[in-house]
């Protein structure tokens, strides 16, 4: 489904190349002072435009629809579209009987029985992705003076990442990258033993988002290869901060006051321009595809101001819910 | 919370030396054959005895409270309670004052201001895991034929998984493991574009076992250093099935039809023999800590049936809201 | 919150002197063609411009925003946004001051300590329910055949509604209604034994309509004062058709084939004309308040197609449970 | 499904005949003190024994199994078992081939395909809402000092109770009854707009109380007669003292500081020794059933504290919503 948290509750919905994209967030409390102008900064971060990134500009204005008066949130449901403009259908229309490889075009077919909106990936956008970073610009407000601070550390394996980025360019290929995530400032107690661990609930979130295949916490894999008396971090003092931190500040799912250190695994972009090998359902046989549109070389250079919009709103939600008496 | 599903919902209960542990599985459809017998296999797989895991050994038994009538499930919930037996409860006395490291004796108490039960770990003990293994044993039956095999392919970062265990025991140390699940036969169409994406849902759960730091679908992190030609998968016939497997078998958060590939990194168990430095809050100085209590010294061999438990849980409440219409 | 349904999900927002309102419809199965005129007849029915209804007339239109391809739903969700037009804002600005008895204006200033959007009372409107209807036309299909009727069959006490009514406007005053839902052609064996019992599941959302005070299934209160032999109806054939209907076609919670019966008591509407006590908060003393605003003199003449609607939702979420194995 | 709540959850599980019946209760914060004694007072008000109840008598001695430590709550979940001892079950074996009017039988039947337990109702036995009356004692004392005090008002449309239940059991019949519930000292504020307002979560959790047809707030029906100028609850003080009550306390969904009122409809019980018709499906044509079993003349006798306990849980669930920030 299309929506996210108990307390602090966000709902997705829209298209690629339909009207628009946007999000509805419930249970906001009332009082906190939003603007259009708030959304600036994490929305130009969100945007393309470098090198590395889609042709395709959005001028991505949020239009508010709901929740405010005055300055303010009411406390009401806070809607909010984006319309889109510079949309370009007829570069997917022969998807649908092509797949690309890695895209959810085949499987977006098979859920949706054929009934699916093609164009540009249909809701399978990561433009859908606006949304989200809207609800952080608010969600991060909700949890100041926590703050949280997402990078690109690595591009195809390295830390050269302009260099990498053009030599994909050149190639009309696509390439991974590595985020990581640190959140500070949040203190001991959230989170939860089982269900809905700290782990659980920031991995669920940070995995909706397109193109993530690996979520790692501290140590991450490496705690696999260690051992007890190397990954134990020694509690240093009374308010529990550690020695080291391969624990990645959460012990038992609960936040231990230490940073939270996460890792990201953003897959190569799936569309590219070099020629690849798919089936063709018309022919019934393999068949070479040169896809068009519109794309990210790299789309992980776009996806650090969503993995801290997530995190922060997972973050409100369990916030809100230890905060219940 | 200790709640996971919409559809096929469980909600576990209890502590490691309270009266008992268990779960309530609510959601699951009548007619399906259960007997006592059902769990055997899998809870001897999760229990303790081999080198390596803790010297407390619990018979285990199943007793099913409610749901279950003339050998077949009723469709009301299914409420099945383990008692404790072994417990010791005069080794963890001195935890709250010492707190260990990597453990959630500070979390814990900072989450429920010292209320929490501090025997054995309480609630955050693993034993909680057997009504997870137990609604797995149903799980399975429900999605069958898919299929779900978890296997631990490395310890301390080898395959020589006894003697690194060996070492660890001979050190009172412990050690890490990584572990391997693969599910096969589960038909493209499963998950959902984004909040509930198949590896939102699968990370989900998988992150609530204790000990789980790292999770990752197909190449995983290994794909961030990829370019979108060698990751994409190529799709070979009409079924869906790919040339290769790159992406764990799910595009969009949807399920292909290949295989479900995940890797899954568990750290060594907090809990060591092992002198370690910890924080002394009744001298208010950093101080050694030998712990006692029994302990595993490679957690990691008794998770792969949870992990496998989990993931037939995440799946049977996937495949219900697929089914609704 | 303002979500309902656990497969079937509306999300309501919006106020009534804002940009608009609306509802975003998660859950919707792929495949159900839609289009705008599909609402144009039950959004008629709870226009106003007869006689009763409030003078403020709005063209109504929706626009869908997302989760329609090519006349069909794609399964992605579906939003829907109606923007307000004929707003007079001005009439309402001492009402923070002198809260109308009955009204929400005290209650909406205690629960979102006076950030709430006092216009034309805000989300609390009733024109938040264009929405509800809206998601309703989208369930009538999924649930059809199943039939829901809802209609009014009396006006202050008296079947003679159109006087009455002349009576409440010629007194500058309001007057309740009495509201009778017939739902025909459900199977047996839809709702749930307790918490989600087809009782609790069909209150739940009618409650939720503004205005709604009392609810009852069958005999309902009489049934109260009736003896067992009375009140259960004989089962007459293997259909489970019954000779009479006391039960509303619900026994244990569940559906039992026979036509659902429900009375839904509407309040009079708690803006009227005529001077009124209420306190004000500016003196500190009891005071006349004569309310402006433009306002209906019955709003249960509006309500009907809100009762479908809204139990349309909820039995088409009720029957996705049910279908899910 | 079997659950209720969304931070204060309880999730309930058992058969009439089984080996008992329980609750699991989540989302209770630690530190609140609890022992089997707190039971006894609202259980004993349950149980049966005067008469007009059913001659089983059970012990209910509730067995905390999880969530409590040295006599304080957790914050674990608190799982509560009732086992089952006086049951005879050969009174049942025959209402699968001829249901009783009025009851659960054939709705269970056909909800379940026959596979739900039958024996005295199975998993729709009002012993069930021995869990309810116990998560009841728990919320009473998170809610204080709020106070809920419910009642039965009237038997067979009498005040004169003791007379109209001899006069059902002479019958060997049973009779209906009417409850009030008073809900006292809770603060304006607490509620929602519009899917969760007070009304919506009280009723819904009311109408799962077995035998409830009809629940209103306030003036409830009558207010479908009255004109707003009567109905409306002037404002007296500054605190929303209003000088009458038609409201029942909640205006807009939410409570605006007075007395919560509620009137809940009980129907008679359906299980009567009287001769009554139902179908027989063996023979497939309708047939003089003598229904055996044991039976209370009149279940509203046993209801009030079943109410208090419904209405303290949802009370906790929105007031645990209302302080999240």
């Amino acid at each position: 489904m299309n929506s996210f948290g108990r307390l602090f509750c966000v709902h997705i919905f829209g298209e690629s190349h339909g009207n628009g994209v946007g999000i509805c967030i419930d249970g906001c409390p009332e009082g906190i002072p939003l603007s259009a102008d708030d959304f600036t900064a994490d929305l130009a971060r969100r945007k393309s435009g470098a090198p590395g990134t889609t042709p395709r500009i959005e001028n991505d204005i949020p239009e508010i629809l709901s929740g405010i008066y005055g300055g303010y949130t009411t406390g009401a449901p806070i809607s909010i579209l984006f319309r889109n403009e510079n949309t370009r259908s007829s570069d997917y229309g022969h998807f649908a009987a092509m797949p690309r490889p890695g895209h959810a075009d085949f499987t977006g077919c098979r859920k949706f029985n054929g009934f699916n909106d093609p164009r540009g990936g249909g809701h399978f956008s990561g433009r859908v992705t606006l949304g989200i970073v809207s609800a952080g610009v608010l969600a991060k407000k909700i949890i100041a003076p926590v703050n949280i601070e997402a990078t690109l550390v690595k591009v195809g394996g390295s830390t050269d990442i302009q260099d990498k980025i053009k030599e994909a360019l050149a190639e009309k290929d696509s390439v991974g990258g590595l985020i990581h995530c640190r959140i500070s400032g949040l203190h001991a107690g959230i989170g939860n033993p089982f269900f809905d661990s700290l782990e659980s609930v920031l991995a669920h979130i940070l995995f909706s988002i397109p193109g993530v295949k690996g979520v790692e916490f501290g140590a991450g894999f490496s705690a696999a290869d260690m051992k007890g008396s190397e990954h134990n971090d020694p509690i240093a003092n009374s308010t529990g901060e550690t020695l080291t931190n391969n624990a990645g500040g959460i012990n038992g799912g609960i936040s231990n006051g230490n940073d939270i250190r996460i890792n990201i695994a953003i897959k190569p972009t799936s569309s590219i321009g070099k020629e690849q090998q798919t089936f063709n359902f018309e022919t019934q046989q393999m068949d070479t595809l040169k896809a068009g549109g519109r794309h990210d070389a790299c789309i992980a250079l776009r996806i650090p101001v969503i993995v801290e919009a997530a995190s922060a709103i997972a973050l409100a939600d369990l916030m809100f819910a230890k905060n219940r008496t």
